[in-house]
């Protein structure tokens, strides 16, 4: 069984509202010191295959599914469990 | 600089409804051998602090805004840069 671990975040400088929002609140909240956040999505997939696949198909999924490419960059790792 | 990096996932037995669904599509769109899908968030922060300080900040600021306990598990790393 692989663990593919895939961390889709926006490209720099694409927008991200929902880290300006956290920013924000975190200053309202007495974080003054917090300059700026960062949002991105990290998903697991199991997958049942050989670890001599698990990039490939990796990058199959990511490219299919999970990754605009126009505003995302990612980080794909693939471990064997 | 810290970077503090928040990962934040699903308790073990709470429903993820956007891991399912991405099983889902992806087990129709080919992808059989996909067993499961966990969805997190990862929250990378950049504060101005002293390294000495930037795992308390970190809890103090997961506890305040990001996470629900009831229904959440986290990860904190802390960087220098």
């Amino acid at each position: 069984m692989l663990k593919l671990v895939v961390v889709v975040k926006f490209k720099e400088g694409i927008d991200d509202p929902e880290g300006k929002s956290i920013t924000h609140s975190l200053n309202l909240l007495g974080f003054e010191n917090v300059k700026r956040v960062n949002v991105a999505k990290q998903y697991e997939i199991f997958v049942d295959a050989d670890i001599s696949k698990g990039r490939e198909i990796g990058e199959k999924i990511v490219k299919k599914l999970l990754v605009n490419p126009v505003i995302h960059d990612y980080e794909l790792r693939v471990e064997e469990i």
